[in-house]
């Protein structure tokens, strides 16, 4: 058990605000009672009422528009997780966490990628395959580019986006532990090899594929399983 | 194309200490200079750097401590996304994808699951299901109790969370939408079906499972396929 963290007089305001705008549905575009107003509601100062604004406003939840005041905004769901995504200071579970969570949801991509695939799709990845294969080694841009595609084939813009905030986070851990040249990869799995997988074969070959070619971020390191 | 967001002083402020801390690497503990330090370092007023310093504080980035000052902290990774999971405010692509990003972690989880499958996990997961073939329905917590189950047997905390906190979400959503009895499913699958597939079957069986037992999610709804 941890202890319960001690709530400020801006948390309270804030948590109350959030519950305030939930409960009364309101709606983006919809005009909201000023700071002036809700200092007064709840009595507390207008400073306190300014940073508990300021917090929702850095979540987009509210939006300030010339004439029509505070209104009710359309938050960026992934906003916030973008903000603390700094490797020094989230925790080595929570990293792991991470690292198998691309795992996963790359698994679990399978079935809606063979739904989804076009042909379309499928020639632009090939594109990329065919850049790639030219190159002695492959950088963290290549990587987003390859898996990025695969995830804008799988038509999902809120997994695209999280995969592309995740990657620096991948990039820095991995460079960041020391490889053990005896855990070096026998037969590694390439983009190629996906790309194929993806034209001619199963869900379920490519999850395994999936599985091996992300292994090296896993076999050999602190996330080893 | 969308126009790029205009950025307020606070904004600019709240993005540069950001990246100030991340550049100097600081950790969970260390010291951060104060804001009047920060104040006249940026050359804005203490005002300004007192709200984006608000923003950091609610995403847990920052602490202050009795005696110590201002230190660098462990954020939770989740709570920005905690914060803007209104479903009046979401947008209907980001509800939809929500939606989807539950089924394919829940189908990506089955290679881990079977791979972490415990004697006690299992034992807890039939009680959870003994206790609900009882009842005549099942409510929220139901769901939340055998699937939560699930996300804990895989061992990855961040995942079990992200999914308590996206249920009232799910519940939300599927509530208020219209049924249509035509699309009642005709054989549907149970947490019963998904315990014995866990204990004897394979893992693309119960990915197979998971995706029928999510089914009524997505069928006849807004989100359908």
């Amino acid at each position: 058990m941890k202890p319960l963290p001690s709530l400020s007089l801006t948390d309270r305001v804030e948590n109350k605000l959030r519950e305030f705008f939930e409960e009364h549905a309101f709606k983006p575009g919809d005009p909201l009672p000023n700071e002036m107003e809700i200092a007064e509601n709840m009595q507390v100062s207008r400073n306190v009422v300014r940073e508990a604004l300021s917090r929702l406003r850095m979540l987009g939840m509210i939006e300030t528009r010339p004439r029509k005041g505070m209104i009710m905004a359309r938050p960026d769901i992934l906003g916030g997780i973008e903000r603390v995504l700094n490797p020094y200071i989230l925790g080595k579970n929570t990293l792991k966490d991470i690292f198998e969570l691309r795992l996963i949801l790359e698994m679990g991509l399978a079935e809606v990628l063979f739904e989804r695939k076009t042909a379309k799709g499928i020639k632009e990845l090939e594109e990329i395959v065919e850049r790639q294969i030219k190159m002695k080694s492959l950088t963290k841009e290549d990587e987003i580019e390859f898996h990025g595609k695969l995830y804008e084939m799988s038509g999902n813009e809120t997994l695209r986006r999280f995969q592309i905030l995740l990657f620096p986070i991948f990039d820095h851990v991995y460079k960041n532990i020391p490889k053990d040249p005896k855990n070096k990869i026998q037969d590694p799995i390439t983009h190629k090899d996906l790309l194929n997988i993806l034209k001619n074969g199963t869900p379920q070959e490519f999850r395994t594929a999936i599985y091996k070619h992300l292994s090296p971020y896993f076999t050999g390191t602190v996330f080893s399983y």
